[in-house]
């Protein structure tokens, strides 16, 4: 199943994943096969996918890689030898909550399995291939409420990227956008870049354009400016994890800054994610933020931006607080952040 | 003059402006040699010099190379080629005061002039000088006043490049981090890239590593996180023009999300400013915020991070209100936003 701009960021096909590479969009659509559960976990670090719901799909199908590749005889074999993978694959990227929540949920699946390794291994594959196609499912329903919020002529600003490409297709925060559209609303939306890693200024403006939507790019320091002018109406974006214990959004460095500023000027701030993205148990001093390679801030492609020897901050996250958000849009509705624990009962 | 760094941004020397040009900092120390006011008009608009005192005083010595190369044989003409002069430098770029400001001072200069044409020249020569050495006194007691604030071991974040390189020497901001390191203070700047045209992790950094003091490079999307933990005690920036009779401070692009921010932590947002960058008469609507080429924002260096076709904002400049602001830092005194006017009786 693709999604209307026809991106698929992961698939399972004949025993390989199959993902977009997206070190090297937008100039180059170029797929990657993995065929070994640690090329996945590879992918995964080096970024070549991301967004907490697309990695933790790639993540279930490196599991499912795991399970196929294994020459196990036992259960119990099979079974260690997926934790184990599990474990390695988890310790790719320590923030978005989803990567643990896919590696829950195929092991508690191949766990409950009656039955051979040949058994759990077709069970295993089949739960990897289901997620994917759920994730879709849920962007859609995500898409659906949430362009409900979206008035026709509406500006938005969006972060980094929530679309098709940080998900196996479609989007939390761009599904949205993509739902309005759909419904006939004519939106423009302004795309901050993102840095250090650029998935704005790549990705969500490669989205927007394939979907014929209005897009402008602006630097992460423009925020405060296009606010002040009334350039936006609403930000939407997506969330790595959110914590609802507390109503905190993990999210790509800058989403604190621009919610602040939303939060001078009134602009409303949405935070879209699926119930996969929401943490019931932790508290944010318990989450750990990634701080990633120092070059990813010295170098734009092969250009080195500063002096060598200077030394760099590079927190891939930051941490908004509750009273910043508007509200999360979540495939089971709009939620207002001290009212996700109510989840767990719907 | 030089000042300690060793940094000279503009001369005049043997009827020539000798200028840093700053595109190719900080890979190569390189100097722009300009013999006609239109080379430097150009230096300025394609920003080989930058920085509001530095394109004031520029201004000034574009003026003095007019007058040097006029053929003119009355006063009168004389003054008709400079005033014209000065309407092409005043164009080069819309929003910092400092070049209205110099070129109103150097024609008064060559108004006020009694006697034959090469009076006026060799006045007017006098005058650009005299304004370049005043620039870099002016900058050293905006650096004493302002160490002032500064307690030992603090951590200081600054915005763009307010240093020598923005003045002739010396420096706004960073000549304040200087002032406060040769009273022994030791200090850790962190130091905001300043997308799209990335002063701060060009320059800024290639100044205070020649000054021997601590500095980190941060993105501007990681502002709200390094003053959520606490990794910020004062922001010190400089300013483009103040308006007196507001308070507003417009800057570098990003200095309002900053202030923004620093407002929500509780962090005191300072802004050096000579009197030469302050506006006595405008209003906020009166100032005009350039726009520049929309490719400053889609390459960095000669790499397109965009898709082609993707439109972009690019303003240079924002305007901070004066309820963010702590104090303007001028070569008068500390002064709060609603007190800038008082500087007319100084």
């Amino acid at each position: 199943m693709k999604d209307a701009s026809g991106l698929r960021t992961v698939s399972w096909v004949k025993n390989k994943v199959v993902m977009i590479d997206q070190r090297v969009l937008p100039r180059r659509l170029r797929y990657l096969n993995c065929t070994d559960y640690r090329q996945v976990a590879t992918a995964i670090r080096v970024m070549a996918v991301r967004g907490a719901p697309a990695i933790g799909v790639a993540a279930a199908m490196g599991l499912a890689l795991a399970a196929k590749n294994s020459r196990a005889k036992t259960s119990e074999d099979l079974l260690l030898q997926l934790e184990n993978a599990a474990e390695e694959l988890r310790k790719t990227r320590p923030t978005a909550v989803n990567l643990f929540w896919a590696m829950n949920r195929v092991l508690r699946r191949a766990r409950e399995t009656k039955g051979d390794p040949r058994d759990i291994r077709e069970a295993v594959v089949q739960e990897a291939v289901k997620m994917a196609d759920e994730d879709i499912q849920v962007n859609m329903a995500i898409g659906r409420i949430g362009a409900d919020l979206i008035r026709d002529g509406e500006k938005i600003l969006t972060h980094c990227n929530a679309g098709a490409l940080a998900t196996v297709g479609y989007g939390t925060a761009l599904g949205i956008i993509r739902a309005a559209k759909e419904n006939g609303k004519k939106i423009s939306v302004l795309v901050t870049e993102t840095r250090p890693r650029l998935q704005g200024a790549k990705l969500t403006t490669y989205e927007l354009m394939k979907e014929g939507i209005e897009s402008r790019v602006i630097t992460d320091s423009m925020v405060g400016h296009v606010m002040a002018n009334k350039l936006v109406d609403k930000v939407i974006t997506g969330a790595d994890r959110v914590l609802a214990k507390t109503g905190h959004v993990i999210n790509k460095i800058g989403t604190l800054t621009i919610a602040l500023t939303a939060s001078h000027y009134d602009v409303p701030f949405y935070v879209a994610a699926p119930l996969s993205s929401i943490d019931f148990s932790k508290l944010p001093s318990d989450v750990k933020i990634e701080e990633r390679d120092q070059k990813e801030v010295h170098y734009v492609g092969r250009s080195r931006i500063t002096p060598t020897n200077v030394q760099a901050l590079n927190p891939a996250f930051d941490i908004t607080d509750p009273s910043l958000v508007t509200g999360i849009i979540t495939e089971k509705g709009i939620l207002k952040p001290d009212e996700l624990m109510n989840l767990l009962s719907k």
